[in-house]
């Protein structure tokens, strides 16, 4: 078994707020994450899928082939964007990092051809990051 | 002379586009950075002052007080905002990461106690960055 | 289950000895690292916590609530200090950074209140680093 | 149980082919990776090591001793060499990332005197990773 | 003026050696960097424009310009090459940094079509860089 | 004119105090960085020469030779030291990272033995930095 890991980023825009909730109640739990107008982050990605390498090609799954699919299942539908606006799949949901990298995985796992999805590290910042294991 | 930096972030939503310009105008020459409904970054910020440290403290300025002053003066403006409608000395001007140098420039310069303003490097993402010293 | 991490640095002297060892004993041993006045190093610490984000607020433990936390509770009392000298809880072991990262587990079990932590990685240096799970 | 890691770094030249397969094979499945004069990376390991401090020393494995034993027993092979060519112990395997660190492990494990070997990660690049745990 | 740069990678092997020298000469001089098999890098370049941003687009040149012309330019030629063996332009001098950043500034120098070209800084490690000025 | 750069790390105790001060006023001033017992930094280091690569070498200064001579004539001074105690050439002088880069240029520049000596750059943290280059 081994685990291979890409990297991938995205910038977008983003806003906390629970819709049930009044703007004080959402202030006092989102604090300025809750900016009327928005505000944004580069995250970081990490897919890391678990599998065993065949001896012929010696890889678990081609990292260019991993990279195309986190590309255009995933980052191409979130980069650039505003999270709480343009992207189908997060209606919905509080995009919190957690909520986010719960949403990622049931995009991404059905579409990895070799091995499992393992892993769905994501990065708000440089000091705030967050792991889904699809436990 | 001895020049100092102090780095600081921020994230923050902004749009690019110009307003005397038509939407197709605009996708052609700024793209996915004219979405609608903005995106976003975590801005890197270098702040660097020259001057010669006097003997009796052997700085420049302190750090820590040169920290204080970016937080104060630009930091807290910029952070968790929406570039284009938020932040008052913003307004008017297209938020590329020039003009935000540039910007941010006239905002600090004046408000250096100790030295002078040297250079503002502004990194929107990890490959790309911009720098002015006030020439 | 959701594993979210905060990073929090601080800077700090140290110096690794056994005192019941002699000089030679303590210098074979930890070798310049044994060195009488101390020497320092800027700690990254990683604190992750572990547990399933309510959906009301998409978040396991806000993560200001935690930086908040981990600022109060740790970096307060070890961030520009001597670890051997000035710090109560370091008291009686050598400050190694695994003793540290077990240490610093003690004092940030109990006071995290939402999820269960998980694990506390403790980087020395760039290249030198220790996890502690509790385990 | 703590778990230490220990980061080293090595550059090298590389190729991936199978030599049972035909040019047009290799070049579908490996690319541009197949050049066939080789490219190059700055490979980073870690390599991790589980166990528990003994109270008298406070460290798994002293990180400096950990450091020498990766340096000679693993850097000095790999460093400033072709890995398809220059190097005894990957004769006959693919010098994929993932076949790398298994034969890495085959290295490594039996030369770590205090602890046992937890996992070794290879980064053959900012973007691309693999671990492998001996699983 | 402002100063705008676009970080760009690429993976090559090379090996530095004098071809009028002898083989022991080579190797006093170049040392492990002489292995007849070559080594490799994973590189990283920075590429700097200066120029004035104009007030109906607020950028030097679209960044994402830039990032065209260097990928088509320069990183299409070295990317996943042998650099003294596969690359045209490189042909006749020794691949140290110093010299791939001159050559890389004749290559790029009167390809940017805003601003001119004001640095080139070469990556050959983490710890090893150059930086060439066309002066 | 070509500027090669080497980096380089070490681990060191200080303390800001002015000992012609009362405490009160030198924690006025320092504030936490006067901690009687000290406290401590991995500092990072660039040293920046500039030169003319003659063809035949194709290098300024092989960068192996400069970070040697980093390494012997600085690094070794320095490394795990108290600096305000342990380290002759500092003595009398206030440890700020100011002063340290104007010391250690009067170190490194008389033993650089191609090129010049063109800067020093020192990180006292991952935000804090000074530069100084002879001026």
């Amino acid at each position: 078994m081994v685990y291979v890991t890409r990297k991938a980023h995205f910038a977008a825009a983003h806003r906390l707020f629970n819709p049930s909730w009044s703007m004080a109640e959402n202030d006092r739990v989102f604090g300025k994450c809750n900016n009327l107008n928005g505000h944004g982050h580069n995250y970081n990605i990490e897919v890391t899928v678990a599998g065993a390498p065949p001896p012929e090609t010696g890889m678990v799954i081609d990292l260019k082939v991993l990279a195309e699919i986190v590309d255009r299942e995933l980052i191409e539908l979130v980069d650039h964007k505003h999270l709480n606006i343009d992207v189908p799949f997060l209606q919905g949901i509080i995009p919190t990092a957690e909520n986010m990298a719960m949403a990622f995985w049931k995009v991404l796992a059905p579409r990895i051809p070799y091995g499992r999805l393992y892993s769905i590290k994501l990065y708000e910042s440089e000091n705030n990051l967050v792991e889904y294991r699809g436990e």
